[in-house]
C-alpha cells in the first residue's frame, strides 16, 4: 500500500477501507510512516471527515496497536464510565465504589488533567500512597477483590493513541469527532469491558461547546461501541458551571467523600446517580436506569459506598487516614474569599475560565513537567439561577503560590455574569442516548 | 506567532495575513517549524484554498527566502517565458534566441524533466560542454553579451520552494493552484524580469487535464504576477499530443535547430511564434502579439535566430559542432519503427503515456539518481485528425536499452486511438489571457 495515495484518497473525500486504515495506523505506530505524512492524513481526515465504518476501523486499529485486557476470568459484568472532561467533574470517584457495591465490576483506566479540565488520576494521587500505576496482574487482583479499580493508562494500552494524540495536539487536528472517538474508544475497549456509560459534557467548560457537537460526538461513540458489540448509554450533561462546588484535586476527593458519606450536593449527586444508575442497569443489576438510581442512593445511605471506597483505597496502597479524617488534610498556604459586587441573579459562568483559574492556582499543569499542588483549587459556592447579594461570598480560593491569588480573584470575578432579572437554573441532564 | 493557531486559522477557512504567511514560510525555511506542522498547513491550504492576496503573500515570502537577482544594470526589457510542462515542448530553445535577436533580454532559469514531461536543462546538456550551472556573475555576463541565457535553479533562488515542493510531493498536496502559483512565480520573479509570458498546457499530456483547471491556474499566475507589477500574458495551449514530432532530449534540440533554420513544424511553430511574439510585445519591440509573431518569423528567415542560438551555446561553454552538424550526433544503440494497425483517422493520443514511453526509453529519470540517455526518445509522426493507413509508420523509437524497445512499442500502440470517421485537428491556442 502506498501512503501518498491513501492520503490523496482521504483528501479527495473518499472512504478508506478497513485494511487501508489498519495499514496507516500500524505503519505510523511502527514509525514506518513519518510524522509529516501522518499529519497530512490527519488534516485531510479532519476536513473531509471519516465515515462511521472508517471510525470503527480506526478504533479497531488503534485498539489492537496494543494489549487488549481479557477479564473473562472475573465473574460478572464489567462496566466503565467515560467523561469527556470538565470542571469539578469528580463523578468517577463516587460512582466507582457505588457500582462496585452493586456487584457490577468497574475496571476504570483514567487520565490526567488536560488544560482547564481535571483528571481522575491527579485527584486520586492526592491520597498518600495511592498507586495508579498498577501492573496488569495487580489490576485484575484489585477488581477481583473489591469489584473496582482505578488506574492510569499503561504503555501497553493503545500505544497508537498516545502517538497520534501528540501529533494532533501540534497540528490543529484535535477537535475532530472521528479522531476523538478513536482515542476514547480504543482505550476503553482495551479495558475488557462489557458495557460503557458515556458522559458527554457540553457548555462553556466542556470541549464540546454546543449541544449539537456533543450530540454528534455521543452518536459517534455509541455507533462505534455498538460495532464492537458493547452495551452503551450516553448522557449529555451540562458543563456551563462547575459540577458540585469543589474544584482542585484534593478538594474534589474531599467533596466526593462527603457525597459518599451521604451529603447531598444537588447537581453532583444528580449527575453521579444517573451515571451510576445506568452502569448498574448495563451491568444487569437493575431493570432500568431509574431503578439503578434508586439502588445507588440506597448504597450510599447504607454506608456501603463509603466502605467500598475505603476498600479500593487500601487495595491500591492508599493511606485511609485522610479519607476517614478529611478535614485534617494539609491546607494550602494562601487562601482568600471572593465576594459578589452585584445584587441579582447568577446568569452565566465562563466555566473554562474557572478551570483555568484552578490551573493557575496550581491544580493543573501549564507544562508537562509542572507538579500538581494537591490542596490548590476553588470552592465555588453559587449556581446559575441563584440569588446573590452584593458582598456575599461566592468563592474561596487556595494556593501555595501567593502571586496567583490576585490573578485568580480577577479571573473569577470576570468569569461570572449577573442579571437583574430572575434566571432559570440549568438543566443538568440534557439528553440520554442509547 | 503560534504555528498551531495559524494552521487552525487556515483549517477553519480563514485568510492568513501577509505577516502570518511570511512567518510560516520563513520559519519553515529556517527549520524552525517541523515538517509535520508544515504538512498539516499544506493540507489545510490544499483543501480550504488560499485567496489571491494570500497567494501573493506566499509567493512573496518564497521569493524573499532567497536571492532576488537585480538586472537593472542591463539595458532593455527582460522578459521570460514559463511553461507548465508537457511532451515534446521545446519552445524555450527556439524562442530564447528569437526574442534575444529582437533586442528583448531573456534571462531564463529552467528546470529538469519531471515524470512524463521533459526539462529544458536536460535538453541543453545534451550539447557537449554546455554549462547550465553558471554563477550569478556569468549569468549576467551572458545576457549582456547576447541578450539571452538559459541556466538551472541555483541554491540561492527561492530555497523555500525546493523545501516545500519536496514536502508537497510526499503529502499529496501537489495539485494545488495557490501552491503551484507560489512555486512558479517565486522562481520566475527572482530572475529580475520585467515581463513574463505563461504557457499553461492543457490536455492528456499536461498537469492540468481540463481547460477549467488550466484557466484557474493561468488566472492565479496572472493575478500574482500583476501584484508584483510585472507585465504578463498567459496562453492556454493544447497538450493532447506531443508538440512537434520529436520527444527526447537531443531529439528536441535537433528539431529546435531545424525550426531555427527555417523548417516549418506546423504546431510547434505556431505555439513558439505566439509565445515569442508575446514576449517581443511585452519587451516593447512590437505593438501587438501579432506584430511580434511577424518579427519572430522574419528573424528566423533572416538566419539571425540560428546565429543567436550558436552564440548562446558558445557563451555557455557549449561545443557548436553538433548544432552545425546535427545529423552527426551519436545515435542510440537500438531503434525501431512502429506502424499503424488501422486505416482511419487519428482521434486521440494518451499523451501522458507517450511521455512515459520516452522516459522508459531513457529520456527521463525514474529515480532522482537515474542518468538521462541523450539520444533516447521518440519521433512521433502523426497528429490528431491525420488520415492514417494500416502499415503506415507512425513513430520511430530510440534507446540504448534493448529491453525497453518492446515495452515502448506496446505503450505507444496502446496510446493512440483511431476512428473510422473524420476527426477535426486540434485547436492549439485555446485562450490568451492578460
Amino acid at each position: 500500500m502506498n501512503t501518498v495515495s491513501l492520503i490523496k484518497k482521504k483528501r479527495d473525500g473518499k472512504n478508506l477501507t478497513d485494511d487501508e486504515i489498519k495499514f496507516l495506523i500500524d505503519s505510523y505506530t511502527k514509525k514506518e510512516i513519518p510524522d509529516y505524512q501522518f499529519s497530512a492524513f490527519l488534516m485531510a481526515g479532519y476536513l473531509k471527515g471519516l465515515s462511521k465504518k472508517e471510525t470503527s476501523s480506526l478504533t479497531n486499529a488503534m485498539l489492537y496497536s496494543g494489549k487488549v485486557i481479557d477479564l473473562s476470568e472475573i465473574e460478572g459484568m464489567k462496566v466503565d464510565k467515560h467523561s469527556t472532561g470538565g470542571v469539578g467533574d469528580k463523578t468517577s470517584l463516587i460512582l466507582a465504589p457505588i457500582v462496585a457495591a452493586a456487584d457490577v465490576n468497574v475496571p476504570m483506566i483514567s487520565g490526567r488533567g488536560l488544560g482547564h479540565s481535571g483528571g481522575t488520576l491527579d485527584k486520586l494521587e492526592t491520597i498518600p500512597g495511592f498507586k495508579t500505576n498498577l501492573s496488569l496482574t495487580q489490576y485484575k487482583k484489585v477488581i477481583k477483590e473489591c469489584g473496582a479499580v482505578l488506574i492510569g493508562q499503561t504503555k501497553d494500552i493503545a500505544p497508537a493513541d498516545k502517538l497520534i494524540y501528540s501529533l494532533r495536539d501540534v497540528t490543529a487536528t484535535v477537535e475532530s469527532i472521528p479522531f476523538i472517538t478513536g482515542s476514547i474508544m480504543s482505550k476503553k475497549l482495551a479495558e475488557g469491558i462489557d458495557g460503557l456509560v458515556l458522559d458527554v459534557k457540553t457548555g462553556s467548560g466542556a470541549f464540546m461547546k454546543s449541544l449539537k457537537e456533543a450530540k454528534e460526538l455521543a452518536d459517534s461513540l455509541i455507533t462505534t461501541a455498538k460495532s464492537f458489540n458493547k452495551k452503551v448509554i450516553a448522557f449529555i450533561t451540562d458543563m456551563n458551571q462547575p459540577l458540585g462546588n469543589y474544584i482542585g484535586n484534593w478538594l474534589e476527593v474531599y467533596e466526593s467523600i462527603k457525597v459518599l458519606q451521604g451529603e447531598n450536593v444537588k447537581d453532583l449527586n444528580e449527575v453521579t446517580f444517573n451515571l451510576s444508575g445506568a452502569m448498574i442497569y448495563l451491568g444487569g443489576k437493575a431493570k432500568s436506569i431509574n431503578e439503578g438510581i434508586e439502588i445507588s442512593k440506597d448504597i450510599v445511605k447504607s454506608g456501603k459506598a463509603f466502605e467500598k471506597f475505603l476498600q479500593i483505597v487500601e487495595l491500591q496502597n492508599g493511606n485511609t487516614f485522610f479519607i476517614k479524617n478529611p478535614d485534617k488534610y494539609p491546607k494550602a498556604k494562601y487562601s482568600e474569599t471572593i465576594s459578589s459586587n452585584f445584587t441579582g441573579y447568577l446568569e452565566k459562568v465562563d466555566n473554562y475560565q474557572i478551570g483555568m483559574a484552578a490551573l493557575e492556582l496550581g491544580a493543573g499543569r501549564k507544562t508537562k513537567e509542572d507538579k500538581i499542588d494537591p490542596s490548590a483549587g476553588i470552592i465555588f459556592k453559587i449556581k446559575i439561577g441563584d440569588k446573590v447579594n452584593k458582598g456575599q461570598e461566592i468563592a474561596e480560593i487556595y494556593s501555595d503560590k501567593k502571586s496567583s491569588i490576585d490573578i485568580v480573584k480577577k479571573m473569577i470575578s470576570d468569569a461570572v455574569v449577573y442579571s437583574h432579572k430572575k434566571v432559570k437554573p440549568v438543566k443538568l441532564i440534557k439528553l440520554i442516548i442509547r
